[in-house]
């Protein structure tokens, strides 16, 4: 009844090229804290919650097998198939048709256009702009030069990246100064860290991170900005307020009624909706109605936030069209919504929006 | 099977007299931050909101024309009719039999006794602090004559008024300092505004605002409180207690379910949930379940918070009362509860609890 | 369906041993705040809650009446029977096999032993800190002897305890600075503790509680964290990884989703889900589904929560029940998950998790 038949995945990483076994494999099923994977406790397993449980129900099928199917016997099969081939099957059956990828995280994850090539869609680059600011601090030897390149970095990835993201949202970056840091502040900032800092060194200076995102803001590119609380986030949403860039708010749980109900608060907000959904699984269709209680229909994006395994894309991308379809359909079922509206503001979600705000065909 | 005939709208304020387009009709449909409108992104419309699409809902039948015909078409019947005769056949359709209407908004919407009369109902005034405050320092030329006029503005408002408003919780007035401020700190304070304004000028002194809640604590009104988030608002909870005068937390999506649970922990403090189903269209059954987990059933208090359109009086009284019979039904269905207690709890919501707290006749 | 014949409650008081009218049934009923009951206000009862609700569906029939029969009825029948032999009726008919009761409140509540004899199950001890404090520093004379004192009580009890419980997380303690305080600052905070108190005085100072702590998380068993927002106690659990003791978070409405989510953040953070359930009564089922999103099923405890009431032990586990049923019963139906999933994870939640974290037999 309300059909989704094409997704825009508007934030998602590349997969991993290597075969995986019981261990590697859970391991990408769990939560990331500080850049590792977390591990399960003793007596437990990864495979015990609901983006286990999801992936069992809604994998297993692409590759021949029964739902719900234990994970070994899953694995056997995705590693008898090869883990491109498996690949190719599940990302083509997800229903995706474009692609944007972050590419900002470390690992050996395929880049934007082979994930294209596997999943027959289209695919972006989203540029994130700490490993941008590394690489070209790795390549500066004075304050001149590292601040002059970041500039010219930034807007050099503009013209091939759909977007920029950041993860400075998650640490405090931009939370209690939201307006951009004065000159004297950011040369200050950038001496300590070239001075302090071995190749490679993260940034993690908060001026220097805020500068960041003003250069970015200034780029004409949407701007995704990783977050927990957004209420962090309210001050600089005010200070970016019709300089022409969109922000979009991405991974909040259980933050997404607030990173929703900002949207409606600022023209230039919107807000990710498929990091949220991918791993609560059995509950996808209740978290996607908290979503849509205060959010302007307009102003939601999904994607997938997959990472690693395409089993993650294709888990997202069923719970959103199969929760998107379900809580619709009831509003319709209710009266509370005309079919018509339903149906479009479903295409919206799931790819017009992301559409018009990154500007793709 | 669950009724509730007659509504107290304990908070809403009054209606627009002037005819109105598509544009200035879904101003009203969106959010307002720090007191104006805020504007829709380019390319989309709040008519695509929970709070668009409940107004095509419920409004339309009751001008003749058919649930989610289109907003334009909606507006020409709307003009067709006039904006008075528009508003009078939509609030007399409300099921409110009284509204409380805060005054305190700028903007030229009706007052109580107009609406009142347009709506065949009772109403009465809530006078919000900070106007009130703003009138006063208007008329004083010394700190004396201020403060004094504060006192005697605020005591002799309580003769007429049902309850007095602020929001000084959404602007951390009393969030830091529960305790009232000395009265060399409240001289200090009432100095610096009188030396710094212009005629109309807006109190936002921290100071100020605390001292204006501590005077309206004295006066033996309810006091409502408009907040973000309540837990903000716990130590001002603490410092009232047993003194008599009660709070009302107003606003808080998506806090409802902490503002419900505080409620629970002070005898004194009650919560309005009008504004948050109001706008939440098809899920107001979902989020009135959750104010109903934690807050006893004798301190929820209905409201519309509904503001310049008599549309939003009409949807949060229709999304309340199908709400509130769709919930409180699966419950006595269920055996959870028992038909009289869901009955009795209805009637308290709805309005009895708000005829004890503002001692309505 | 799914069946969860043996529960373990993990975290429980004991219950009173006098007869009690309805005031003193009441005052049980709603929240406590600074260890105080707190009252209902004027013209409203805490019988009037979800929690009184679900006393009057689930326990009348266990002592031979109708559900939902007056309170008063349901009152007269208790004391006819005896607080005891009432007591005995309820709890054996919990389901409840193992009770793990925190000893450490005021009030004249039933011994683990007494409660496990009357409900005919297993009871263990839970050993409050704070009040083991309390009963050192009675003791001590000089600042040495209470840190020496400290040290021996925490290690002392672990040899019969099954866990250790602490306030401190409600309180702030651990929240500001996650690390263990050094040697100097803890003996200056002993000091003006010792020579401040008078003999029963609390322990408030937040080095001292953060002292208590980091020795109870050297004495090897689980400790129970009771606090109200989850996100303060990050820094802790992130300190404490990898030290082989496991955090279990306990009471937090309206903040069981963050809690759950931390949960998949460190492998030894556990949470308990009985008190936001015992008190939402026809919501539990809505609140347990919310706990079940992001929290790896391993993580999740069952508990009552219960105090001085057995009827809170009655309606936590019968809650519990009937949401876990009716929860996982549906994601079956849907094919969301296995039936063989389902049971599995019930017989996790239930019972199998808290065996395991505990040391069980």
């Amino acid at each position: 009844m309300i059909d989704t038949p094409h997704l825009v995945d508007q934030y998602c990483h590349g997969v991993l090229r290597t075969e995986l076994g019981l261990g590697t494999f859970e391991a990408h099923l769990g939560a990331h804290l500080g850049g590792a994977a977390v591990l399960p406790a003793a007596g437990t397993t990864f495979f015990d919650t609901q983006a286990g449980f999801a992936v069992r129900r809604w994998c297993p099928p692409l590759l021949g097998l029964e739902p719900h199917c234990p994970p070994a016997r899953y694995l056997a099969r995705r590693r008898e198939l090869g883990a491109a081939e498996a690949g190719r099957r599940l990302l083509r059956a997800s229903g995706i048709s474009a692609y944007l990828v972050d590419t900002g995280l470390p690992g050996d994850l395929t880049p934007p256009a082979e994930l294209g090539a596997a999943g027959a869609a289209e695919a972006h680059e989203i540029v994130r702009l700490e490993p941008l600011a590394e690489r070209v601090a790795d390549a500066s030897d004075t304050v001149e030069a590292l601040l002059a390149g970041l500039a010219e970095a930034v807007h050099g990835a503009a013209g091939a990246a759909v977007a920029f993201s950041s993860a400075a949202g998650a640490r405090g970056g931009p939370a209690a100064l939201p307006e951009p840091p004065g000159p004297a502040e950011v040369r200050g900032a950038a001496g300590r860290w070239l001075a302090g800092r071995a190749t490679g060194g993260p940034v993690t200076d908060p001026v220097l991170l805020r500068h960041l995102l003003w250069i970015a803001v200034t780029a004409g590119r949407p701007l995704q900005l990783h977050t927990e609380d957004p209420a962090s986030l309210r001050g600089f949403a005010a200070a970016t307020t019709g300089l022409g860039t969109d922000l979009v708010l991405v991974h909040r749980y259980p933050y997404h009624r607030a990173a929703a109900h900002l949207t409606g608060l600022h023209p230039h907000v919107y807000a990710d909706l498929g990091p949220v959904l991918a791993h609560t699984g059995a509950r996808a269709a209740a978290v996607l109605a908290e979503v849509l209680e205060r959010a302007p229909f307009g102003k939601l994006l999904f994607s997938s936030g997959a990472r690693g395994l395409p089993e993650l894309h294709v888990v997202a991308a069923s719970a959103f069209r199969s929760a998107l379809g379900r809580v619709l359909g009831e509003w319709v079922t209710e009266g509370a919504w005309s079919r018509t509206d339903a149906r479009r503001v479903a295409a919206m979600i799931a790819a017009d929006n992301a559409r018009r705000v990154y500007r793709l065909a």
